[in-house]
Order: structure tokens, then C-alpha cells, then sequence
């Protein structure tokens, strides 16, 4: 390898990007990998630092997605390396990885339980401290926790004869395919959805094992159409439609499974966007019957009609502001749920205590832990490769790939909206 | 029966209660029942309207808590009554029969899944539309969906020899035993506390059927001490209490079912209320190196010590204003949840999206589904008689018992924290 390398840096206060020649990074630790990049992403929130809201003063290597090969591996890897995260065993030179768009050790308390977003060693790619996945290597710290093989996306997709997948749909899962997997999960997961997938009225314990219901006819039994399951996802940005795609298949999947049933409200104020969720839904051949892409208004008249003005079951915040938190307040029904993955910022809540009450509403906010998530993600991906993978096409999450040198015309265009989801080869 | 009775009315616009003589109520629709009250209580949520806090501008029989007699049933009621509640089959003159605060039909779709307090019928008693049971006699509308028989109480406990339940703990299944219940369920089913519970790290897929996550050593296996539950209760009145037993009886449960560990912070500023839930953990043998109970930076010092410093896993929020929500936040660590029944009032929430978002928060707000909660609030009651049933003992929730013409002294005692939980019995 040679010493020095081209990578994309920006510069405080705001709007500086510039394309330089810096020092190829090194082994720093033992559990450090070095991975020479194929592709790497530029993200909505890139545009957090390169507007310079994120407080940030001093110069960085920014990106926080990428896809490569692994070319260097420090002296914790290999056979000796028992009683670790298995990676630490099976990872080689040339594997092909992906990385989630934090560190996380695999051996923390949080990475063991799966919340591998708020390991104790968590740190974000693209900060002064940890240079991010625009150059043409990149630094993995706690690298056994932290990569995913692409045998692995392989190997967990039901599929034994998946197709190869393309470095492009593999980038997705750094961040926004398990993040938009994550909110659809995190819905269906809450007990408040549970009688509908279970046809078991609340309380039940199956969630709490030990604690038992006793069989008792408060009520009449669950109907049928109590079984449905009415979502509505708020945003449909690139982590909106993934969020869209996720709950599709989730919702699938688990109808087959419970006989439950199931209906999409896909929300975006934004025309282009919604003309985009409609091709996306048809080329993935989502039942117009089931799935609707609306403005607000629309949105509004169809969780009136499909749930007879009561609400929905769920709803998935895919923006991080406060006029989507009381657009889901609005859209979900008494004893629901809402899923926000949205970056939310400083403002408070628009909720007074009061309102939460008297709906019985649930929040579940925050950061995918898309460690823990890829191997659900990777069974996405395989099965929506077009969306997912193609470059350029109607229904691609990808616009584009360019040059690192082309890095301040791109940052500048995305962050204008003149462009869609950019990715960078750092060696064209 | 005579045309009139004794009943507590409260007048507008506040601190006024008179004790008047009324036209005892009748059947006014076939799903009707008339009830003929044993023991009424007050409540601290009656204090809400003695205050004049509630914009009600008419008269009214205060009370939402009582257990009595059956003495009339409307037409609905019979063997005819086939594919309704069971209740409209089964119930009989002069069954001792509980209700909760509020009505539920048994017949809605939120009754149907078991979201019983937000049931399309629901009306809480003692308001101006539908008089409280501080009286000698009460109807109940849809009697069927909303009474619960003492019966049923003794059937639904573990115990089938149980003893003989006292009235006065009874009439703690209207409202606040379920509560505390509530609050404690609530917390142990969210989906982020099942890694502790099934020694699967997130995204485990148990709770959503079809949806499947593969093996795939992602992280080091949860290690035993992963598997201790820490949770905190804020908030020792009433509710409170019936939340710190009914957690401590949950999660004694689920260890001995699962092999997950526990401990309880129990936390109140308030020295009296410490006082008694150190008496009444004393009397339900909780071991003290699994239970403390602390005031707030007791609370705070506990959690650092007893989880190093990450926080616990859940709260329950029992008292319904920002600084107790504030706390909430303080104590959760990140992918945490609190688990509010707290009646929240006006103010906005006291959380700026960010923090939500950085700390993964869960929230799960509202009221209690009391008539679904009966069944498990049950057989709390019936193991811990001693807490819940006795009058004026050092560890019980009640007070004193009074007559009806005691009332307005009582609101006023009870108003200003003279005295503890009473008891109307109209016919002293």
C-alpha cells in the first residue's frame, strides 16, 4: 500500500468540502481492521455537520456508510481469539464487509443484550476522533463487534441461491435499510399490537413468562376484523421507503404466520417523493387494496375510512421533527403505537402529559441498532435487490455514483435537494 | 326498596360537598344493573373535581370506586343472552360484585382486544351524566362488560381455597391495585426487556410470529449478570404501594420461570409514604438487598451502584407530573422504558426530541384497563390480603371507614393529606 490516500474533508464553521491527500489510516489496536473502500455513501445527516449544526470545530474525514474489503487486520484476529464475538475467529483478508455507521464492541452489556447502538465504546464514523468512509480506507475500531461479512448477508437470507449482491444495495445496509427495518420492527413488536397478531385479548402474559392471565370472558371474543393491522408510516424519504418496504414483507410474513390481517397508510407531503413510494409499491407488488401513498389530507381520510375514524395500530415517524410527531399523534388510535426513528433535535415534545394519558399512546424513540438488525435487513435486501440495488433506475434508492472528487459539487446538490442518494468510488 | 337514598353531592364550583337524600337510580336501559353499595372510596382523583380542577359546572355524586350487591337487572340480562358477555348469562340477584372506575361494554373492539378503558362506551362514574357510588345504591350501564363478581375474584387466584376477601380490599380492584398492576405488566412486556427475560439478545422475533431472526453470533452470549432486571417506582402513594407489590410478586414469578434476577429502587421525597412502604416490604418478606426504598438521591445513588451507573431498566411513573417524568428519565438507561399511569395534566413534556432519541426511550402512558387487569389483579389481592385488606393497621392502604354523613370532613382531611385512604359505608 501506498502511505497517503484521497479522502473527502470537511472544514469548520460549514460548507467546506474539500478532496485531499492524507495519510492511509493504520493499525491503532489490536481489535482494529483496515478496510479499503469500494463504495461509500453520503447521508442525510452528512448534511448535519457540512451545514455546521453540530457543533463540531475541528476538520474530518466525513461518511459514515461504506462497503470494502478487509486489507489489514491487528494481532487480536485469528484462531486464538476464543470467548470473543465470532468475527475475531473467521474474519480473513479480502472479505468483503460491511460496517454499521457506529462502532460497537460486541462484548458490552448492551452489545450482548442486541442494543449494539448504545454500546459502551459506541462511537459514529465521520467525526474528528474516528474518520469516516469517504477516502479510500477507512479504519474499523472494535472490528470483530463491529463488520458484517457479505457471506453473512448471504448466508442469512433465506435464499441459499441468492444472487450476488450489488456493492451498491450492500451500502444500504450500513444505515437506512436497518433503520427503516427497525421502526417496522419495533411496531409489530409492542405488546399493543400483540391481541391482533395473537387473537388473545390484553392482558395476555405471553410476553412475561410466569405471570399468567387466567381465562376469563370480560368481553366477547376478538372478531376477525379486530385483526387487522393498520399502519401508517410518516416520511418517505430514502429510511421512509425502506421503513415502507421492511413492513411490507414484515407484515406479510407475519399474516402467513397468525392470520391476522394488514393495511399501509405510506404518508409524505412531499410529490416527488410519494411518486417515487407508488413506483417502488408497484414494482414490489404491494396490493393497491393494502397499501395507500397519500399527502396529509389523504392520509387523514384514509385512516377514517380503512379503521372507521378509531386510528391506527401503529405508526412509524421516518422524519425527526415535531410536525411528524403530531401527525402520528393524530393518526394513532387509542392504545397504539409510535415508532419514531426519526433525528430528532432540540425542541420539546408537542405533547402536554394529558393528551399521552388519555390515549394510552406509546412511544418508542431512537437510534436502530444496526448491528443487532442486519441479519433481518440482509433477508430484506435479497428479497428487494431491484429497489435496493440498481443505480439510477425509477425505483432505486441510489441516484448515482461519482468521483471523490466530485465531493463539494455533491455535497452541495444534495444538500439543495437537486439530487437524490449519491454514492462515492473512491477509485474512479 | 325505599324511592330514596343517602348520596355524597358535590357542588359547583368547588369545595362544596353536601349530604343530600336522592331518588335512589332504576333501570334505565336492559344492559342496566343496580347496585347496592357495601363500601365506597375516596380518591385522590376526586380531589381533582372537589378542587373544581375539572370544568364540570353541575352537580354530582362523587365516588368511582365501590363494591356492593346486585339488587336489579335490566331485561338484557338471562339465558337468552347468548353471544354477549358472559356476565348477561351468569349474573344473579344479590352477587357481590366490583366495578371499575369506568364503564366498558365487552362488546367494542377495544373491549374485544382487551383495551377495556378506552372502550367506546366508556364513562367514568361520578360525573353530572352518570352518578358515583359515594350513595347507598348505583346503576351501572352495560353491567355485563363492566362488573366483575367477587366469585370470580376467588376463582382467577392461584389459591382455590382462598380466604374469605374483606369488602374493604375489594373495593381496591376499582382501581388502584389493577393500576399498580398495570403499571408493573406494562413494564415487564415491552420488547426491551425481553433480552433479560429469554437470555435472547434483540431482535429476538418471539413476540412477532413469521418475522424471524437467524442465529448469527453477531455479539458475545448474554452473560448471567445481562439478566438482572433493575427497575424503579416512582412514586409511593396509593397506586404506588400496589405497584411495588405487585412488581415484586411479577418478578419473583418471572425468576423462577425464566432465571432472570431483580431488584426494585422505590422511590417518594415523601418521608410518611417511605415510612410505610418500608413497613409494608418488611411485612411481604421482600429481601432488602433486592428492594430499597429511597428518596431521590438515595434513588439516584442506588442506580449507580446497582447498575453501574447505565441506569435501570424500566420506571414506573406513578405520579403524573414532569418531575416525576424527569426523574423517570434520569433513573432509564438507554433502551429503557418508562411505563407511565400517572394522570398527566397541561404542561408539555419536559423532553427535548434529542434526548429521546440519544437514549432510545420507550414511554407506554395511560390509564389502566382495570376490567381486563382484574383477573391478574386478583390473585395479587388475594396473596397479599394483609397490605390490601386490612383498616387502620400499620402496612394497610385504608385508613378508617366513615359514614356517609362524614363526607365533607373527609374530602377536607383527604384534601389536605390529613389523613390517609377512607372508606364510605352508607348504611353506618
Amino acid at each position: 500500500m501506498a502511505d497517503m490516500q484521497k479522502a473527502v474533508k470537511w472544514y469548520p464553521p460549514s460548507y467546506d468540502i474539500r478532496v485531499e491527500q492524507v495519510p492511509i489510516p493504520s493499525i491503532q489496536h489490536p481489535d482494529d481492521v483496515i478496510v479499503k473502500i469500494q463504495l461509500a455513501g453520503l447521508c442525510g445527516s452528512d448534511l448535519h455537520i457540512y451545514r455546521g449544526h453540530e457543533d463540531v470545530d475541528a476538520e474530518l474525514i466525513g461518511g459514515h456508510e461504506f462497503v470494502g474489503t478487509v486489507v489489514e487486520m491487528g494481532s487480536s484476529f485469528g484462531p486464538d481469539a476464543q470467548g470473543r464475538p465470532e468475527l475475531y475467529r473467521t474474519l480473513r483478508l479480502g472479505d468483503k464487509v460491511v460496517s454499521p455507521f457506529t462502532v460497537s464492541c460486541g462484548e458490552c452489556h448492551f452489545c450482548r443484550v442486541g442494543f449494539t447502538c448504545r454500546c459502551v465504546h459506541s462511537i459514529l464514523f465521520g467525526i474528528p476522533t474516528l474518520p469516516g468512509g469517504q477516502a479510500q480506507y477507512v479504519r474499523v475500531p472494535k472490528a470483530g463487534g463491529t463488520l458484517f461479512t457479505v457471506d453473512s448477508v448471504v448466508a442469512t437470507s433465506a435464499d441459499v441461491s441468492a444472487p450476488e449482491l450489488a456493492d451498491s444495495s450492500l451500502l444500504l445496509l450500513a444505515d437506512i435499510l436497518p433503520t427503516g427495518a427497525f421502526a417496522a420492527l419495533q411496531a409489530l413488536q409492542h405488546a399493543k399490537a400483540s391481541p391482533m397478531l395473537t387473537a388473545r385479548p390484553y392482558p395476555f402474559s405471553d410476553f412475561v413468562p410466569g405471570v399468567e392471565n387466567s381465562v376469563e370472558a370480560a368481553s366477547a371474543p376478538l372478531l376477525d376484523e379486530d385483526r387487522t393491522l393498520t399502519f401508517a408510516i410518516v416520511g418517505l424519504g430514502p429510511v421512509g421507503v425502506c421503513a415502507a418496504v421492511s413492513l411490507f414483507k414484515m407484515l406479510n410474513d407475519v399474516e402467513k404466520a397468525t392470520g391476522s390481517h394488514f393495511r399501509i397508510i405510506a404518508v409524505d407531503p412531499n410529490d416527488a417523493r410519494r411518486a417515487k413510494m407508488e413506483k417502488i409499491a408497484k414494482a414490489i407488488q404491494v396490493p393497491a387494496e393494502r397499501f395507500v401513498v397519500a399527502d396529509i389530507p389523504q392520509a387523514k381520510q384514509a385512516m377514517g375510512e380503512w379503521t372507521n375514524g378509531i386510528g391506527c395500530n401503529a405508526i412509524l415517524e421516518i422524519v425527526g421533527n415535531n410536525s411528524a410527531l403530531t401527525l402520528a399523534y393524530e393518526l394513532v388510535r387509542p392504545f397504539g403505537s409510535i415508532s419514531s426513528v426519526g433525528v430528532h433535535q432540540e425542541p420539546p415534545l408537542p405533547f402536554m402529559g394529558r393528551d399521552l394519558y388519555n390515549k394510552n399512546v406509546s412511544f418508542d424513540f431512537g437510534r436502530c441498532p444496526v448491528r443487532a438488525m442486519l441479519p433481518i435487513a440482509s433477508k430484506i435486501l435479497v428479497k428487494h435487490q431491484a429497489v435496493f440495488g440498481t443505480i439510477g433506475e425509477d425505483i432505486s434508492l441510489i441516484e448515482r455514483v461519482v468521483s471523490l472528487n466530485d465531493a463539494a459539487e455533491s455535497y452541495e446538490l444534495f444538500d439543495k435537494g437537486k439530487c437524490g442518494k449519491i454514492l462515492f468510488d473512491p477509485w474512479r
